[in-house]
């Protein structure tokens, strides 16, 4: 978060995978987003790698129509100019990534005077091979970058795996595992909320905080992925990864600098410190499910097990909620409460940070509300962050009524909010580590998810129902229960 | 604060000194507003008691055309058919205060089924007559109630000797001493957000917070009352009263109830608390001015000495500044700073609590800002609470921005928001004390500041010149200063 070079800074941006989902969805778009923004050098390129044998106008009328509609703005009208602008600074280059042969094509594109970033939007099997070859290539490698997408293994022994061998071209340092949730504003407005102000330091802690809920809801299901999402399923999909990053938002001490490794030993602290769960616990403090048909805005959707690419037996959660608790001196005894979800009621991303109550109450409160202060950071659908408090109604009596604080975000910059993707693409090319996750940080998170993945193997029993369109199973509500505390639609 | 009784009381309102200034601009007006708002019972009198030989009639008229211009909305139009039942409910009686033969001419105008309110808009030497001319008459007091209008006394002795007469009569909890800035919603909100919320109890204290300020500064000068307030001055006419019960609303310890008595005990407590001047405090901690010729708000305007009724010699104070400290554990060391005046560059009366500052910043701060966060209670001209914050700006750098966040009122409130006399005459009406001044709060104020009303007499220094339509002397800067802070005009 570091400011490491205010200006824009001279590159090469590799894409790996360039013709594939991400890269028409969110990484072109977020690129030209960022060239729109002023803030791409312009000598800048952007150097597209894939294994189509396409030639250069082919693959830019591809860009024009698959990535063009995910530009936020649009590229007709006023935008039209900058978008041809942008497209002058992509090269397509066909690479089998596994032939060493090829990578000499790709060596040609670069300009060595230039940072080289590798966006490694592919297959994370692939992750070895292009590594090797890089390395083995004529490339020099000092002076670039490399940027991993999840899925980065599917426990700590294939994560280890990917680690091991990216490692062995490139210095830690020099490796951007993107976790895009920590390129929000409401994220990382976060840290400057707790650590600009010193009004909540001193509340954020066990004395004043009753409990923290981190949920991810969508309102898709598996969305013809389902081959892998059946492989994968919701722990090892946005728990290891979106919700503890989030958890580590939450709960770390604060950090000494905004230098990416001092926020990074702070976030690695906090997850080397979640209690382990105890037998006991992995019955009791976790909850999956799985979606029977339902319905989602009204419309009639199938159950997981009718979705394309899902094995008939298949015992894949989609559905996770969890007890955690971070054994310091800051949270002991605090449940952190994390949920995510396919098929649930409503798209949405919050962090809910609720204070205990007032010990002693001498103004009347009103019935049917929640009683306690309550922070909430929402991401998505809308990012924002309100606080909710309590103040006295306006008259002749003492009646208090909850009001709603927007803490964060000015009505004027709400357009000017970049996105994630954008943010963080830029903070690779000026080589800001500080919203990447480091190596530690991501084996200690496999570390804590990996006993509920080898008790759900190993145990007979199934995933609980739950209605697509609904909050999930009736079980989440009770772990809830049995910690005295109910999910925000629960009350 | 407490409500008493929700439906309107059946009550007689006697309105002593009621040609009065007082009466047409304040007392009059707020009663009418209370009856548009449906709070007073049908069958509530109005007795108006004033020396002058008017009729019914006579009087009405002078009540059309001096309370009316100070109604809210006017009384024309919409409300004239109000203004009009609203004029059915006043009687004129006129009556000499210090005759006792007048008094049953009062009587007959009494519903004795009804609370009767007798409100001394009058000179406090008629307090005692019209106390004793009262219990002398055959008007039964017990269900009677006795509201008393500043100046209670000049001193400890004098507020001592109009408490004792009226006590001779009335019990303390029918004596109801009105202090206007009790009735504004902003101080009463001020309890509710530390009461109704566990935000900010646990900052409310001296390891978070670094200083309170309090200032009720006005434009105009001494108006045509120039003998009173040669009399008089800024410590005896707002600090003694006004701005003390303000620094209890601040200071005080949470209350066990909002019990008039639960309350009123918390605030004494504080007042019996504040660290008693010094020799060496009466000098440095104190800093007295007196208006020179200037100009406010573009006019040119005389100084004190050329104001009517002021004697040439005269050393009143017309701007006090003061460095206050409460001796408890909650406060120890923290500075209250206190100011008044009159002729200053603004009217406005506000409370700001200013934080801590962070301990160890991580965050590049905007450069000219306020850099801690800050509570402000505005009273004047405009009421609002504002909690002064920092947040990230939206973009790709961590670069903070202040925000203010508006902690109290709705929009949609804020027209609703009641007058601070038609609140506390309410409260009068209904047996609410809780926003009323108890004996022991008076006189614990009367005893913090006598010290400097006694060296002020006994020392031959002069109170510093300042230029009206300036924020008093730079000896309040300097004061200031030496405690490390300063007002927010000398930013």
């Amino acid at each position: 978060m570091q400011v490491i070079q205010e200006e824009a800074c001279l590159f090469n941006f590799v894409l790996f995978g360039a013709t594939g989902d991400l890269a028409m969805r969110k990484i072109l778009p977020a690129l030209f987003s960022a060239h729109l923004d002023g803030k791409l050098h312009q000598d800048g390129r952007i150097i597209c790698v894939a294994k189509q044998d396409l030639n250069q106008e082919s693959y830019l009328d591809w860009v024009h129509t698959q990535a063009g509609p995910h530009v936020g703005e649009g590229i007709a009208n006023k935008n039209a100019d900058q978008w041809q602008s942008f497209l002058r600074r992509v090269t397509y280059v066909a690479l089998d990534a596994t032939r060493a042969a090829d990578y000499a094509l790709l060596g040609e594109q670069l300009n060595n005077q230039a940072v080289t970033v590798y966006y490694l939007a592919t297959s994370p099997k692939l992750f070895e091979p292009i590594c090797n070859h890089l390395a083995a290539s004529s490339i020099a490698l000092d002076n670039a970058r490399v940027v991993l997408e999840k899925p980065l293994g599917h426990d700590l022994a294939s994560s280890r795996a990917i680690n091991d061998a990216v490692a062995r071209v490139f210095a830690e340092d020099q490796i951007y595992r993107i976790d895009h949730y920590l390129g929000k504003e409401s994220v990382q407005n976060l840290l400057a909320l707790r650590f600009a102000n010193s009004l909540f330091e001193p509340l954020w802690r066990r004395e004043s905080i009753e409990h923290v809920q981190l949920t991810i809801a969508e309102q898709l299901g598996v969305e013809g992925r389902g081959e892998f999402y059946d492989g994968t399923g919701a722990l090892r999909d946005m728990v290891q990864n979106h919700l503890l990053q989030l958890l580590c938002m939450v709960a770390m001490e604060p950090p000494t600098s905004l230098d990416a490794n001092a926020i990074r030993d702070e976030k690695v602290r906090v997850l080397r410190a979640l209690r382990p769960f105890s037998r006991d616990d992995l019955e009791t403090r976790a909850v999956r499910g799985q979606y029977a048909a339902g319905a989602v805005r009204g419309q009639a959707v199938g159950g997981y097990h009718q979705e394309a690419g899902i094995s008939p037996q298949s015992k894949t959660e989609s559905f996770i909620a969890l007890h955690a608790e971070i054994n310091n001196w800051r949270w002991a005894g605090v449940p952190f409460f994390l949920r995510t979800g396919k098929r649930l009621a409503e798209r949405t991303a919050e962090i809910v940070i609720t204070f205990k109550p007032i010990p002693h109450a001498i103004l009347p409160m009103p019935q049917g509300v929640e009683s306690s202060n309550r922070l909430v950071i929402r991401l998505q659908p809308e990012e924002s962050i309100q606080l909710h408090c309590f103040a006295k109604q306006p008259g002749d009596s003492m009646t208090i009524q909850p009001v709603a604080l927007d803490l964060a975000f000015d009505q004027a910059f709400k357009q000017k909010r970049a996105d994630a993707y954008e943010r963080l693409l830029l903070d690779v090319i000026r080589g800001n580590l500080a919203l990447f996750v480091r190596r530690d940080e991501q084996e200690a998170a496999w570390r804590w998810v990996e006993p509920l993945l080898n008790h759900w193997q190993s145990t007979a029993a199934l995933p609980k129902s739950y209605l697509a369109g609904s909050w999930g199973p009736s079980a989440s509500s009770a772990m809830m229960s049995r910690a005295g505390a109910h999910w925000p639609e629960d009350r």
